[in-house]
């Protein structure tokens, strides 16, 4: 079989872990030839080949021995710019980098088209969690109604912790950092940001249109108070950032927000770093999987996977037009706790179920709290579902 | 694109499914122009094109125009036959026949290697959960450490209902079948066989060996008693029949047999009809995959993503040889619950760790309780995993 020769660029968590497993395993037929970074006298921990190393990335790009690039840089802009050179030079690019191909999705796969080149990206969604290959070869030949994700390691493990172990959200914050989890920026983790990169990208795997991030509604768990991990506490119920796109009358409908589940839900057992995607489909029904959505060798394997995906000629998120099926920014209306708000404010908009000592429980859309926000910049809002709140109604009759 | 022609082998509850979606979905690029059934003349609730049935194979398989075959019959040595006069015939073929491949397995993959054709048969192993597809892409660039799954649904509804809801086994069984969960023959259900042949074809995608099913130690669930019914009530643990292999030290260990587990194991969500299969891999870590394991719609979603597949050169399963790894009938050492025995029975061989009313907890190999069973017929053991028994030893010291 033929041997790869593949170029890397960056030489972070994951691209000390693909580094390390190829340069291991002979098996897999890929050797990295070439390294980019920025500072190539920076003391690394991995043991590197002589002159392996460039500042350069032309020293990649122009190298006309090189079959493959290896993406696995943090900087988006940066990294378009490499995957546009390469695909120009006819290479083809394996990339973990969820912003970049949110944030140019389109136009990376139409630029794939036109050269007539392979792109693969798994990496970028959900860690070692092979939801892309999933959506792209298993659910193409069924009709996805929904996608529902845990899809950042961060901000569910500070839920862990909070809900858990009753840490306060600073303290959980640096635990999650020191362990590595969260990303450079923990304001793009815990903000929702980066899950709302993720469900981009998977919207377009699941339903065939391309949703850019900034059109998702978004609420992270940066504003929890100690009132709802109270109230999650007291019901025996856990909070989780779920990030989920619904396909409703050739509606796509998406947010990211914090949701209450019970120990029935597939995702009560996700803790701590796990990631896990629920998809709905016609013929299928619910299928769930779970599994590290980050670290070095769990999205390393991500990377190798797809590394072998480009001997194939898959299939993998080809441009399609579904006339069929557009992007609403209207939400469905939910029944959500609401706090952080101050004890004297007027809700006289809201439908209000019940109104307890510092939250209340109403029935309302994503956009009407989001609009309250411009003027109560604390309030949150977490869903909770409606057999949920059935169960608690039930549990305080009886009491 | 080329459109397709298909012909199909038997018309039941997953051939019925697949023909009703092809049917009604002209996106699929395949249309089926001939199925072959036994009876041309049984009444059928699908609507038929005319002359579409027949009696005869030899109208598929020497049917020059058809380039598929899809073979959704029962009976696995009419089932080889067919796929093997296939390859013969240059066509390729996509089976959900679990029970043929796992009897045939090195045979069949040896055929379709000697006439170049293509093999698929994802809806022979958990219906809709895509396992082989995971196993031969995703974790092709793993190392496996363990495969562990739930594998029948009807072991798994029984179960549900008769741990959940009180039932006992006669009822729950009765029920399995009106609902259309179980198998045509409950005894290869509720014996474990099933779970076994599914177990069998994963060992190979898994760590790349055959076993054939006959060498993999076998429990069902059909021993069962009232005892392990109430001691997992009454420490709030659910009972599975599990299907698992691992490596250790190069060699696989193999068995099927039911086990507890508690509310924070992935298998706890997993009722009814649903399938899971749990992944241990050395760089992705535990992954966990949940869905339909079962039924028209879901198996039949497996066979048409197969169809798809055709299109591609995926490597599925290809023959590799593992020098390095092989089959061992020596499971290891666990803790049972065991129960079934006569009052009086001698158990002096055995590492009894608590003798109760009824039932004991012993330290053995499932070979020990197996011998046995040759001389106590109905006896049975349930796995107690470690943590588990701990648990259940810290609320009674607490008591």
């Amino acid at each position: 079989m033929k041997k790869f020769k593949a170029g890397l660029f960056g030489l972070g968590v994951v691209g000390s872990g693909v580094y390390k497993v190829l340069q291991q395993n002979k098996k897999y037929g890929i050797s990295i030839e070439k390294i980019a970074v920025k500072n190539i006298h920076k003391k690394r921990e991995i043991k590197l080949s002589d002159g392996i190393l460039t500042s350069k990335s032309e020293d990649i790009l122009e190298n006309s021995e090189l079959d493959i690039i290896i993406e696995l840089i943090n900087d988006p802009e940066e990294a378009f710019y490499i995957v546009k050179r390469a695909f120009e030079k006819g290479k083809s690019v394996v990339s973990a980098n969820k912003k970049m191909v949110a944030l140019y999705h389109k136009e990376i796969l139409e630029l794939r088209e036109k050269h007539g080149v392979k792109f693969f990206y798994e990496g970028a969604v959900c860690g070692s969690v092979p939801i892309l290959r999933l959506l792209d070869q298993h659910f193409k030949s069924d009709q996805i109604k929904s996608i529902k994700a845990i899809a950042n390691g961060t901000c569910n493990f500070i839920l862990s912790k909070m809900v858990g172990e009753n840490q306060d959200y600073d303290t959980a914050l640096k635990e999650a950092q020191d362990l590595g989890f969260a990303e450079l920026d923990p304001y793009s983790d815990v903000s929702g940001e980066d899950t709302r990169f993720k469900l981009s990208i998977m919207i377009y795997h699941a339903f065939g249109i391309f949703v850019h991030p900034n059109e998702i509604p978004l609420q992270g768990i940066n504003y929890l108070n100690k009132k709802i991990i109270d109230f999650a506490q007291k019901h025996g119920l856990k909070l989780k950032l779920v990030g989920e796109a619904l396909l409703l009358n050739g509606e796509i409908k998406a947010k990211v927000e914090p949701q209450l589940v019970n120990d029935r839900h597939d995702f009560y057992n996700i803790e701590n770093e796990y990631n896990g995607i629920l998809v709905d489909a016609e013929f299928s029904g619910e299928q769930f999987v779970k599994g590290k959505g980050a670290g070095s060798f769990p999205t390393a394997l991500a990377v190798l996977s797809n590394l072998k995906d480009l001997k194939y000629d898959l299939a993998i998120a080809r441009i399609s037009s579904n006339d069929d099926k557009i992007h609403s920014k209207n939400s469905a209306e939910e029944i959500y706790f609401i706090s952080g708000f101050d004890r004297d404010f007027d809700f006289d908009e809201i439908n209000i179920l019940s109104n307890e000592d510092g939250y209340i429980i109403a029935k309302g859309y994503f956009q009407q709290f989001d609009n309250l926000k411009k003027t109560i910049p604390n309030l949150y809002w977490v869903r909770i579902p409606q057999n949920i709140l059935k169960e608690i109604r039930k549990q305080e009759a009886m009491a």
